[in-house]
């Protein structure tokens, strides 16, 4: 099934869905059932919330009403008629009263009528395998002050085969959760009752970090780049002129008001960069300038789309912006390029895909830089051999882009890397240099990051290891485990030796060693030291490798050899 | 003279010098004038700006009164007969209205006479020598939204000697003044259009911060330390909770209204380590927990009071969090007064003033606890053989504290260090571990910092050092300058040898190389490497030292075991 087809295919079992809640429970008002990315739901009021058992039934109804093979029928009535057919369906009567036009469509499938667009495959009885995944509440049109709806999540394929591949992936996808393994390992949280979207990052997850950031800088300073640091807030005439208060207020918080001035949280980093550019001329000569932060931006994201990691409302971008003349774009994005082949193979990201979005319908610059960038973007992709999609008319008002997903160990894509050509802000904030004549011109800008936000993937990172970061990345690289209190001293001594090249603890609780296996496996510490009597008396140590166990036994400078290729 | 003798002799300083302006300005209205930490001023009203030529008058007048060795009485007066006398200065009209006694002071010399609560010193001739040092706009009763006022600044001393010492003083300050040298050495900037008191790091003041930073990271997880990262702003509940919203208030930006929740830009970090410490149980053997956070902070300072680096609106603490038992108290103090000597040693600091500040008459906790963690600070001090003045009543509410002032190169003192006992933040956020019998304790809080802003100190750093950064510290360490373009591809040879192992720069520039010598040598670049012919045929170059003239000539290999020393 192509993505239409699917679209189709779930929009129908969503009908199915509410055909059978009406089926057992009459009284439940319908609000709508749309097909998404993975599958289909569909919200209903109904005062007391739908039991396990409820579900049950209303899963039995389906499989009915699919036996039955009912035909799906698409009906056009007059807005009159559709106002006595949907007299008992409050939310339905809303959504009429929004429809401008004279004539509506419905869709009928044996009893069950609904006002809706459409499209639907053609009979419930197409609809083979399905599962109802779950229940969640929602709020009429996402607005917290309307009624509150039940969400049934449902799935559905033709085969078995595929209905039973989706659940393992739904169920491996959940053993890998971000969410759930963040507090297990220790490496994060957040903390809802004081602010929603917002990452606390413990030691452990920290340390993680501050390996990602360190390498990030060393990198970026050996590849041409500068790192400067800019503030989170500015006056809010800042964002005017940069044209933010325009085309991304709802993104932004609001704004802070004290002794007249106000100030605000920033929602991006380059008008800081740019406001650095201008603090004296630049020549030809200067450029390419390239100046990279690991800025920490805040935008404002609804409640009901935070999602852990992956959708926050602070976070941290790996950014840079270069400033560059026309003829350099391609050059330099090349070597973005090449930076963004090197971290994500780093991270064990190998498979991407690439968009290069084109000029859309409205956009400000003229029409032959345009096309110029564009051919300069593409011809990077082409020269990196990384193989792209077009994306006709979907680059951002203010210049073309390349956009690069990666793809995770369960085939999921991520948005990371982007690299923006930008049209726009030079203008708006007058930048110049002055070419080989001694004349003014205006500097290309280009935005990029390669890892996109720092917090998101991180989250990526956890799901895509299960949390068994690979050992350069581990927090704790090694767990050294004395048998009992009286070999806590040799530990001590081989600790000493290893301390000074890996991140290592020693467990000196008054444990079962068995016990203290368990939990590092648990943590998922890359290796092991036990020492008991045996070992210290041969001056050596039985190394245990995570989830795979003994390798044998070793001395300190053996190990030390050993793990550090 | 002692501080109180210094002030009074300032303060009559500051009358003969209005004394001056009204003899030669008698249309000026009094503001008020006082004695400061250096010197004294006066704020007077006039429509027309003070000119030189009108300072050289003033100037004049006051040696004149001076000379004329005015005694200075104290006289008591009515309320009534005081409105009489200052009828035609309504500022002090203002100020009178303020006072709620019957009988109010004044302070007479000669013809003039000042509303004053005093103390002065006997005769107008005892100050014998005095210089007006600037003058500058201010508001009455700094509101902006009053008269504006000019102040002129002036300095005196019995001695000769003094007042040029003191002349010298601030030439040489000036010249080490940051703000000039700044922008000069291209390290940061200001954009008061777009917000006061926000710094801009450039790249070589960031190539310096991120050295430190460096330093500072690896140093503290060397020393039992765990980094972690939170967020910049959270819900005012949590600001609430913490009790800052009552007595901090002031100091917060104005809180950010979004969907009805409010969210609050952070003035501290602390209360945001509290909530990762409760994320779990914690036992008395993961006490002690160091943590520690390159934590930016927003404090809302009045526009008046800003001034470069050295007070802002955001900065970066190097801030931590020690929760220990009241036992470790005295232990971890000694740590932290050893990372402190470490790290002030490190940018050559070696003279500290060390003030220990016992409890105030307000206070939170109990009395006992109080001298216990008193006491454990003062042994810390003693055992570290640290030299400290006892600052009684000046603890903060909440515990006892350490303040460590450094002296720098002209022997100016700055406020850097600070160690807090907190027995107020784990009340109030109901902090536990368990103890060895498996009771519930409160464990102890010590906030630290050992740099206090990483702007702050860079301001420091950069008067102390007068922008020539020692080697290790310099952004850029060696420059290497062909003497013409035919040069540069063996300066590329030389140049990449060292690259590995300095950050250096090449000046391709087509300039002359006494040009390229001197702007070198503007930019503080440590040591510059000559190359021409004959360099180039004997694979060596100059060696020139910044400020010290030629080295000699060496082969790459040499100056770098030289330079690596």
């Amino acid at each position: 099934m192509d993505r239409e087809q699917q679209k189709r295919y779930w929009h129908t079992s969503a009908h199915i869905l509410a055909h059978a809640v009406k089926r057992q429970f009459p009284e439940v008002k319908l609000g709508t059932g749309p097909a998404i990315e993975n599958g289909f739901y569909y919200d209903f009021y109904r005062e007391e919330p739908f039991t396990p058992a409820d579900i049950e039934k209303i899963s039995k109804a389906m499989e009915e009403i699919i036996k039955q093979n009912l035909p799906v029928e698409k009906i056009f009535v007059s807005k009159e008629e559709a106002k006595e057919l949907l007299k008992d369906e409050p939310f339905k009567l809303e959504i009429l009263e929004g429809i401008k036009e004279d004539t509506v469509t419905f869709y009928r499938q044996g009893d069950f009528i609904d006002l809706c667009e459409g499209p639907h495959i053609s009979s419930t009885g197409e609809v083979k395998h399905f599962k109802i995944l779950s229940t969640a509440a929602s709020y009429w049109r996402g607005d917290e002050n309307r009624e509150s709806m039940q969400r049934i999540y449902g799935i559905s394929f033709p085969t078995r085969e595929e209905l039973d591949g989706y659940l393992k992936f739904l169920e491996e996808a959940k053993e890998r959760d971000h969410r759930t393994l963040g507090p297990k390992l220790d490496l994060f949280s957040l903390h809802p009752e004081y602010g929603s979207g917002l990452i606390f990052w413990h030691p452990k997850g920290a340390l993680i970090r501050k390996i990602i950031e360190d390498i990030w800088k060393d990198v970026h300073l050996k590849n041409g780049y500068e790192i400067v640091y800019t503030p989170h807030i500015a006056d809010l005439s800042l964002w005017e002129r940069s044209g933010h208060t325009g085309f991304y207020k709802e993104n932004m918080f609001a704004p802070m008001e004290m002794d007249k001035k106000v100030f605000q949280l920033k929602p991006m980093n380059c008008p800081f960069h740019i406001l650095i550019y201008n603090t004296k001329l630049r020549s030809y000569r200067d450029l390419p300038i390239r100046w990279a932060e690991l800025g920490t931006v805040y935008r404002y994201e609804k409640q009901g789309v935070l999602h852990g990691l992956l959708r926050v409302r602070g976070f941290t971008q790996d950014d840079a912006h270069i400033f560059c003349t026309e003829e350099q774009i391609e050059e330099e994005v090349i070597k973005v390029l090449e930076l963004v082949t090197f971290f994500l193979g780093k991270f064990g990201f190998y498979e991407y895909k690439i968009f290069l979005s084109t000029r859309p319908e409205k956009y400000v610059g003229n029409p032959d830089d345009w096309d110029k960038a564009t051919i300069a973007l593409g011809n990077a992709l082409k020269k990196t051999g990384m193989t792209y999609e077009i994306d006709p008319g979907e680059g951002v008002f203010y210049g073309p882009k390349i956009d690069i997903k990666i793809k995770d160990c369960l085939n999921r894509e991520w948005q990371c890397s982007t690299i923006q050509v930008d049209f726009n802000i030079p203008e708006r904030f007058e930048l110049k240099y002055t070419d080989k004549e001694g004349a003014y011109r205006t500097p290309i800008l280009i935005h990029r990051a390669i890892l996109g936000s720092i917090e998101r993937f991180f989250g990526v990172l956890i799901e895509h290891y299960k949390g068994n970061f690979p050992f350069w990345l581990a927090p704790e690289q090694i767990r050294v485990l004395p048998i009992s209190e009286r070999h806590i001293p040799y530990a001590e001594k081989t600790s000493d030796v290893l301390k000074p090249h890996f991140r290592l603890q020693i467990d000196r609780r008054n444990e079962k060693i068995n016990k203290k296996i368990r939990d590092a496996e648990e943590e998922k510490v890359p290796y092991m030291l036990i020492i008991g009597d045996k070992e210290e008396q041969s001056g050596t140590s039985a190394l245990r490798k995570h989830k795979e166990g003994m390798i044998g036994t070793f001395t300190p400078d053996e190990i030390m050899r050993m793990l550090k290729e």
